[in-house]
């Protein structure tokens, strides 16, 4: 869509009301766009500053009002179900297109379209029946991680397989739903990449950013990736722009990777804005948010150069007090308006420091000024 | 208030639904917080993405409606009805304090108010008649500016009278209203500090900024000022103190000084946030507008410390193409939702560089970029 800055302010809906629609709407306000959100629940955070449809997401009757006088539609996660996407972009152009979303709501999709494109993954194996599972075991040997294709998100859907005695509890979980097994990867750091592809073909792609998980949900992100070789950066984006290319793909794209050694596998892939490209509010000139927008829009991508080094700290299931929260030197603090729950996401806190020195010398200040926000933040696990 | 993050959302009410108010919620959304604006005009800028109460300012039940519920009231222009306001403080806590606004309007009381804290102006005298008027030339001398005590802004309701045949008309276009007559000051400057004070009485003070105006309406402004001596920035910021600590100010108060040389007058405040601060939001750690917040609901206040070189352009009475703009490296773009109109601010564009020559070069390259931004920005002229 071309436009000037004096046209109608053009209205962008939006699929999914939760705190990514909340900061995609942040980020468009300024840019003079205006916003319809659709959500199942009525208490989603975007409804707090923006129009509200409270519909499932096939109803098609809410989608119908949801893009009432839209000019594009997009969404703020991949499970969007086929025929709400089928039935929209008959309607208004919708990005990222529907084939990357079909690609990314199946890991065995996801992980095929990878290696075509000569981009290393874990092993992996397509899991439908017991006899796939003891097939695919014998393969790729223990540990193994049994996953659904579909629907699985912060760890959930998903079991470890470190010996013959865990097949049976995980079948009995996990079986009955398309599954795959993948090969478990003792990786150094999990990095991610945000990418950004307009509808001209422009791409901008933020630096690496390493990531630590517990309990499945990511906890921090460091960024740029600290001491990343200049090969492994390459690598990364030379992965992103493969993937947007052959995805022709429009918006932020978000690639999560394990590193061991000077490895490189792709895990997954993420079709919007990802939690690990939230430092980019305050931490690069443009944000994921304004980028994915413009990129949808047609208009020119904004530079995605760090303006500092980041640390973004997630605050999970409950919040610690404002006060104190606000009082840290330096503490950017998001709030998603959303009503604590154990394993939530409720908000984040980034840091941006000048110097590496100073973003490490801010981190441990955190252990005697707000020690709830760093407990156990050594301790992080594998988060497949 | 004390307040957990786990708490209910509180809301803010605020006086005024143009950018300013827009602003403020845009940087207090991530805060938690909710918003309900009052304007008399259905299209504000601010009812794009929170709740619009249309009413004039002293309705009485529009203002019912503005502050059911809300937690704190607050205003984003000076020219808040008295009646208003103290409405309002019989019923919730009002932020800045109506004595500080009274002191704003009037132009006399302004800067009687700065004299009696030390702070110099330039000279003055009260005008309400005819004879008042001659008197006060043969003491201030040509030239000089002859303003409303009240409601003027952007350099509406003044005449600069340059000989005494510019008297007669200039009585004729303002006369009847109390006014102020005041020395014109040829400066080599404008600067202005953007001032915060808690309810707990915390102060956080900007840098300096250095203003340029046209037609008395703020066209750019390079923030931290460039070349400023220490002497000055501690004059600035001891000024500032003063006011805050004198009118136990609570909130942003701007206040536009002149420089001559190593002279500093102060020539006016504003009790708000302020156009000449919109370069924090991506200029300063923490933004006038999310200061002003923190200010108001006794929060601690965040960082002032700049993040770079900046300038921040005003976007008057039209507007460039917006991939144009879009496509400016490094451009911060500011829209404000308002329809075009002469002399109407219709959005900014911040530009935030790592150092003054990257600030420099990037300015200069505007004038074949995008040479309406910046046409006749040398040719800027006294903004009294």
């Amino acid at each position: 869509m071309k436009m000037s800055l004096d046209s109608e302010s053009p209205t962008i809906a939006v699929l999914g009301g939760g705190q990514l629609g909340r900061m995609l709407a942040l980020a468009g306000y300024p840019l003079g766009l205006r916003f319809r959100f659709l959500d199942p629940a009525p208490q989603a955070p975007a409804g707090h500053l923006a129009e509200l449809v409270v519909a499932e997401y096939d109803d098609l009757a809410g989608l119908e009002r949801l893009i009432a006088g839209a000019h594009t539609a997009t969404y703020e996660f991949e499970n969007v179900p086929a025929r709400a996407a089928a039935f929209l972009s008959q309607r208004l152009p919708v990005y990222p297109p529907a084939h990357a979303l079909e690609t990314a709501q199946d890991r065995l999709a996801e992980k095929t379209c990878f290696r075509s494109l000569g981009i290393p993954t874990p092993d992996f194996a397509s899991v439908d029946t017991w006899d796939d599972l003891t097939t695919a075991v014998r393969r790729l040997g223990y540990p193994a991680v049994l996953k659904t294709r579909r629907l699985g998100y912060d760890g959930k859907g998903q079991r470890l397989l470190r010996n013959p005695s865990d097949l049976a509890p995980a079948w009995a979980a996990l079986g009955g739903t398309p599954l795959i097994l993948e090969q478990f990867v003792p990786f150094d750091r999990e990095l991610s990449v945000l990418a950004v592809r307009s509808v001209g073909g422009e791409i901008v792609l933020y630096p690496p950013v390493q990531n630590h998980h517990r309990d499945g949900i990511l906890r921090v992100s460091l960024a740029p990736a600290p001491a990343l070789s200049t090969d492994l950066q390459q690598r990364c984006e030379d992965y992103a722009r493969r993937l947007l290319q052959h995805l022709d793909y429009v918006g932020v794209l978000a690639i999560e990777l394990f590193q061991l050694g000077t490895q490189l596998l792709a895990n997954e892939m993420a079709p919007r804005v990802h939690n690990s490209g939230h430092w980019t509010i305050e931490g690069a000139t443009t944000s994921q948010f304004e980028n994915h927008l413009r990129a949808v829009l047609g208009w020119p991508l904004g530079k995605a150069a760090p303006r500092g080094y980041c640390a973004m700290i997630n605050l999970i299931g409950d919040l610690p007090p404002l006060s104190r929260a606000l009082a840290l030197s330096g503490a950017h603090v998001h709030l998603y308006g959303k009503a604590p729950r154990p394993g939530r996401k409720l908000g984040h806190i980034t840091f941006v420091e000048p110097s590496e020195a100073g973003l490490a010398g801010r981190l441990a200040a955190l252990h005697s000024e707000l020690p709830s926000l760093v407990s156990g933040l050594s301790q992080t696990t594998q988060g497949h």
